[in-house]
């Protein structure tokens, strides 16, 4: 099994990992890194499987489709770095004759900041781990990691940190591009390390918190790119229920038990009109919870904390549970959801426990009688990674419609129509962040942009060309997409 | 005379300001706002201009230049505005057929953060002040700001205040999309202020981090974008020296005495070469800096932290005087430079005090023999703004030159050849930051990409045309630049 990292053994990691850092400026070598790993993930994928489960019990099928995600993103993050315009290249030329002083020479263009720090999830032990998003956007921009274990999949990490390691020297990289290390002290030790110039963490907010307020707290400090916790809400309209209440009802609850409800991006708060279309949305949601298999967490920590969470929310005046979430019996949890008057959240009080997340399979259903309380209600939340509206057809053009999209923007990074929230495509125009708690930064961790959190820019000044970056060069021998005297170019 | 903000005040105008900040949605207000602000100053400038010398000292010339840079970049940023390329339009169409899931709808663009607090700088009563940079690129980013005055030019604030509201009603928009507020209290309870969404700053390095610390520790914690401090190093080599020594000494004094070294820029230290091409550098340094004038610095506390500053540093064991600096009479402050055997400085001890930031018009003049002083002296430093590189005319193609670039490259924002930081150009490409302490995030201060700091990206997924921003649909009614299914367009 492994061991817990003691203070020499993460002193030596970050230093190894800062030694490897000039090999990464090599771009190819970067991308070929990405594919390398990408492709002995896959060629490996049994064994990893097999491993991931016995410590998360996640089951075979999540888990390949989670491998096939880790494996399409790290080959996503090889073509931003080949394609090149991350570096966000921007070139002025001099103009003696500018207003008010003459301009010199300018040539912008974005840097690697170094070692990251990358603290793995929970829940997802391939996609938001050792070789998950954070790791993957990091090597993309040229920063070694050094990743804090979850503590959950131990030998997992060391499965996939042996990969992303063969996969540097297969490059021609130092294997030490990647490291990992195992334990508490081990993670409070990283985010406070001199050489370590970033940071990534997926999981609670009381420990992300914790980190990030040590990040802040540094004699240098460094940026924190936390995701920490999100309800996220979803809305109901009259008419959509009126329209698709059946439909709303069992997509919903697929949407919650998802996972046995061990997403961030799982739907906590569920506004639904009151009356009888709203009734029927609950008859279905009842329905479909009922069915939900019981489901093991994916610890025994997690698995009380959710008991007690549920409990605690049931007893609440006016909480009822027509499908009661809780103990299932052998280490499994069984899926349920409560419901409660939008009244009762209106106004600061014991019920804003409902409006805090609780991992797991259970979510909350609001139900309102005015537009006025659903305002009063989202008003009240915190940020969010998403939030959703279902509408009914003939509001796909209607002005209230968009009024409530533009309602929910300010609580979310990402607003969804007649959708559900879990499952985060990996895609360009993804962003999987949100005002705080939800983020700690304005940053994503899935899609293109999250290369971003791990560079800086920089602006070479009247510099001789052969002194520039390739990448600066008016020649531009890489073929890099870039902004040359305001006009955007490739 | 102006008063101090109580806590009402300032939570008077923080509300008022994010009560404004609907209106400022719109580009097409927020570009003329930002045009109008710029004629407006211009019209008053002989006003704004006299009530800023007589609160700062700088002399109506440089304060005249000054009001012009303001004014160019209030219009620079409306231009960033109409083109809209700041808003990272990302579009990627519905996919049923992508690996490893089919992929919806996605559509990303930048919104802006809310209220903004802009904390004005002491050396700079116009471009970064008022109606500076950190309020041109809040405004034209979609975001209302409550400007914290610097103590050293209240009257000064006051009226660019009065501006900015006059330009803000002129353009339709609300006048409470900018204020001011006074008071070393105010700036405190601004940026804990639960309405308050960003910060930005530029002064020193103890109250800049003081207030970092404070939106770190907020329950809900906020970018901080703080200017604190830099030394600006510049290194000659050998074959710079022998070729130009006088040219290089004259350039020197012009910058690192410039407005009496109150920039942020400022060289504060130089290495050059020991032997007689470095001494003739030094003899032409001492000349022109005794021609230089008695200046005085901004306000009583600054003369006497530079006397007292100045003092301490030349009284260090091996450090000598060419011209002194110090007290000039008259609350005048004359101009001198110290120097030093670099060997003093390759380890720990207390000649760290040279490479420590004094503001004011003293250089340190650090002597090296060897290219490994140089490298090592240089690997002791903290974060700048600008580093710097004097060459001779053949390593304009040579290895070594490229090398000291390259080294030179993570110490800095803005990297110079045979130029002087003094003078930040308002283009595209330029970036005014720099690592800890020169900048407390990884943004600009100064130049286009100056607005970033002020947004953050939502998606939308899966939704109607009608309930999109127009800036997001396939017509793009306002022929924004975007990106669409992985391509760049316009």
């Amino acid at each position: 099994m492994v061991t817990e990292a003691t203070a020499e053994d993460v002193d030596r990691a970050v230093r190894a990992a800062a030694a490897a850092a000039p090999a990464l400026t090599d771009r190819g070598a970067r991308s070929a890194l990405l594919r390398t790993a990408a492709a002995l993930l896959e060629e490996d994928a049994p064994h990893i499987v097999e491993t991931a489960d016995a410590e998360t019990a996640l089951g075979a099928p999540r888990l390949n489709g989670e491998l096939a995600r880790t494996a399409y993103q790290l080959r996503a993050f090889a073509d931003v770095v080949d394609e090149g315009a991350f570096l966000d290249v921007i070139i002025d030329h001099a103009d003696p004759g500018a207003g008010p002083v003459p301009r010199p020479d300018l040539r912008r263009y974005k840097i690697p900041l170094g070692v990251v720090a990358v603290y793995a999830a929970s829940n997802f032990p391939l996609a938001f781990s050792v070789p998950g998003g954070d790791t993957a956007s990091a090597l993309a921009a040229g920063c070694p990691v050094v990743v804090k274990a979850h503590p959950g999949h131990p030998a997992t990490s060391q499965l996939c940190a042996a990969i992303l390691r063969r996969a540097a020297a297969q490059a021609g990289l130092p294997e030490d591009v990647v490291s990992v290390v195992h334990g508490f002290d081990a993670g409070v030790r990283l985010v406070s390390h001199p050489l370590v110039n970033a940071a990534g963490f997926t999981g609670s907010i009381s420990g992300g918190r914790a980190l990030y307020d040590a990040a802040a707290a540094r004699p240098r400090p460094i940026p924190f790119h936390g995701e920490l916790g999100s309800l996220n809400p979803v809305v109901v309209t009259p008419a959509a229920a009126a329209e698709r209440a059946e439909q709303i009802g069992a997509g919903l609850a697929a949407s919650f038990t998802l996972s046995s409800g061990q997403f961030c991006t799982k739907p906590g708060l569920v506004l639904a009109p009151a009356g009888e279309p709203g009734d029927r949305l609950v008859t279905a949601l009842a329905e479909a919870t009922t069915a939900a298999p019981a489901g093991v967490l994916l610890d025994a920590r997690m698995r009380e904390r959710f008991v007690a969470g549920v409990r605690e929310r049931a007893a609440l005046p006016g909480v009822t549970a027509p499908v009661e979430p809780g103990d299932g019996g052998e280490n499994a949890v069984r899926a349920g959801f409560l419901t409660v008057a939008a009244a009762r959240l209106t106004e600061r009080g014991p019920h804003d426990l409902l409006t805090e997340e609780c991992f797991g399979p259970v979510t909350v259903v609001v139900r309102y009688d005015t537009d006025e309380e659903v305002v009063c209600v989202l008003g009240r939340l915190a940020g969010n990674l998403t939030a959703t509206v279902h509408i009914g057809d003939a509001e796909a053009s209607d002005a209230s419609a968009a009024a409530l999209v533009a309602r929910l923007t300010p609580l979310a990074g990402r607003v969804l129509v007649n959708g559900w929230p879990t499952g985060v495509a990996v895609a360009p125009a993804q962003h999987h962040g949100g005002p705080y708690p939800a983020t700690t930064s304005t940053s994503t961790s899935v899609g293109a942009t999250a290369i971003e959190r791990w560079l800086r820019p920089v602006t070479y000044q009247d510099t001789p060309p052969a002194l520039l970056p390739p990448e600066l060069r008016d020649d531009n021998p890489m073929g890099i997409p870039r902004r040359v005297n305001g006009r955007a170019q490739g």
